[in-house]
């Protein structure tokens, strides 16, 4: 086991004042080295793998306080902070994690960890196939979110947390914090899953089937063979397009964009660029396409499609029957691509186990995406839910000492 | 102005049974000749123009029995009956249009007409650009919903109608069907728009533009001088997977597919067709692209995105204010495409102006498609609407003579 971490640095700094997580450094921890590969759910055997992450806020001498942050399709371990000075953005989920904030760094050890299949520092088809010099490309093996969460445990014991206060993430997130609770109930004390689902629906799977056809229509995906040469950029712009529209909703499209038109007073008759919203989504592609690799794309997205916790053991009831920890489900009411009733799904089948379960549906029209943007109705939700957890895990009891035929 | 057309042949046939149009015969009607070109709204001129159509029952002799049907963007003028014993299906509008249907073919003259910029017998981008001998291509101009509809306008007054009983048609069909209200009140008695809206939203042009983004993308486009060689199927295919997407519903998406795998029992863990509705979707996509043209994809969709009745008068209610057609608007409960209430803008609109409007949204979980699928509240709403008018009409008021202050 190689380790490329240190102890995380999350200095004050005044980006952002008071309430930032201030400059972060980015990290990898690197493990499964062969001969003693990790075995994966699809049969294929990898390694080493390394997982990119960062953690913010300090581990209690108990502890007692990691809360692990994970992320959705396109996301990467910079959740919260800044990497320099310079940096336009913060993290990505800067707007809840930080000191004061609702996944409080001055009380909370956090750790946001990135999923291996991606392009953002954790193995996946970029990466060097160990056995050929090469990037994988296609020969890279099929990851599924049981594979990523089985990673990120490893990752979370190598920062010596044996039981996450609490976990959550949104989207595809919200199906590693599901998996996480079912797979290591022990090591859960609470769970977060935001605008998901138990299993990607059939229009989950139609959407990102489209955009890895797109994909790999482009002449230059080349197989998945396309690296050191010019990617499909063109294919995954259409991808990302797509699947930026299922991330807003209808009301706040008209809202942000109606039909105004883009740097005109009339229609051009033509097919350039007219519309604000052609000009959004554009400029939402081709940024992507800078930042994100075709290949992890696909598998990623292929990770979401086979994602089926009920398929699992028959029901999701049965799915959740080993759950101990406790759970806030949150969606978001303009939501259609993860709609409330999926939500309510999950929440029927944990309260079928006795699990202790909050659910908050925010009021937002802004979509899918809307748990990525300040909403006071999230806030209070998560900080009253955390601020209870680590209470009771303090208390002495568990998170699922509420249960009344707990395990 | 030339005539490719003559009497209507709309034979009894066992096809179908009593319940069918029958054997029906494709007819174009060519006007606009050089030098009476049309002049389009983009300004550009465009002749000869030649408008595919069909047409079942018979006109009366008081010639107040027509009824026009428009379709949606990749629709065609073959709405009923059967154009060979050996057709393998009928009209696309077929459980609708026919003797004792809804648009019952022993009351009504239903006249279906194709659309300019299409691709199925009337003058678009594959049709040979006079100037040139060779296809139009880019170089054809952009066409508007008031261009077809001003087209069909010529094609119903060559057919000898002075005013339509009524038209009805969804989608971008129902477009046409407002344009025609607003353009030409003193021509239509009546209008049945259905499972469409008053403009294109910002979340409809999106969808469009992506389809249109992964057709350019397709190096077989070649700036869409592509005739006479390999057709951009790739996109084309993408653009038609993400169109269907959008008709069908989540809910139906789920009983009609749900998880449930292709010709496997397990999962691949590989990027082949896997899931089922993977499998429709491919096929849909395939099956497309060998019955309709790349650039009218294109250009279609670009007249959807350019509809918008408010812009035209500054709001809705104003650009309604000449409309002396009573209305039957239909919606339905699922359609998130063109959702209900879009529908209820119109019927606001129009009752703003008091025009005898009546509303139904149909209750099914089909998605924006379901006007195409049998409905029994879609049948009887139109059954009923259209005898009645007829009734009034014959009774010799008007169809606008309802309206409390009309002109």
């Amino acid at each position: 086991m190689s380790i490329d971490d240190a102890v995380p640095i999350a200095e004050s700094s005044r980006l952002g004042g008071a309430q930032s997580a201030g400059l972060v450094r980015p990290q990898a921890f690197t493990f499964a080295e062969p001969p003693n590969e990790m075995e994966l759910e699809c049969g294929q055997r990898l390694g080493p793998v390394t997982l990119a992450y960062e953690t913010y806020g300090q581990l209690s001498p108990q502890r007692d306080n990691a809360v692990l942050i994970v992320h959705a399709l396109s996301g990467d371990a910079h959740a919260a902070g800044w990497h320099s000075p310079d940096d336009k953005k913060p993290g990505w989920w800067d707007i809840v994690i930080g000191p004061g904030k609702p996944f409080d760094t001055n009380r909370y050890f956090v750790i946001s960890s990135n999923i291996i299949g991606g392009c953002k520092g954790s193995t996946g088809p970029s990466s060097t196939n160990p056995r050929t010099g090469r990037p994988w490309g296609l020969a890279f093996p099929m990851v599924t979110i049981s594979d990523m969460v089985r990673a990120q445990k490893a990752l979370v014991e190598h920062l010596g947390v044996r039981r996450l206060l609490s976990l959550s993430g949104g989207s595809m997130g919200g199906f590693q914090v599901l998996e996480w609770a079912v797979r290591y109930p022990e090591c859960v004390a609470s769970a977060i899953p935001i605008a998901t689902s138990a299993r990607l629906s059939a229009q989950g799977i139609a959407l990102n089937e489209v955009g890895r056809q797109a994909i790999m229509a482009d002449p230059n995906w080349a197989g998945g063979d396309y690296y050191g040469r010019e990617p499909p950029k063109a294919g995954l712009a259409i991808a990302r397009m797509i699947g930026h529209i299922t991330y807003l909703s209808d009301q706040q499209m008209h809202a942000k964009f109606g039909r105004r038109l883009q740097d005109r007073q009339s229609f051009g008759y033509d097919f350039k660029t007219e519309f604000q919203v052609e000009s959004y989504l554009r400029y939402q592609g081709d940024s992507f396409v800078r930042r994100f690799d075709a290949n992890s794309y696909l598998y990623i997205s292929k990770s979401m499609d086979y994602f089926d916790l009920p398929a699992r053991r028959g029901s999701l009831v049965q799915a959740f029957e080993g759950v101990r920890a406790e759970f806030l489900v949150i969606s978001i009411s303009s939501d259609w691509l993860y709609p409330t009733y999926q939500s309510k799904e999950i929440v029927k089948a944990l309260k079928a186990n006795l699990v202790p379960t909050t659910f908050v549906e925010l009021q937002s029209d802004y979509g899918h995406d809307a748990f990525l943007l300040p909403n006071a109705q999230l806030n209070d939700a998560v900080s009253g839910f955390l601020a209870n957890v680590l209470r009771r895990v303090r208390g002495g009891g568990h998170g699922g000492q509420g249960r009344a035929n707990g395990a």
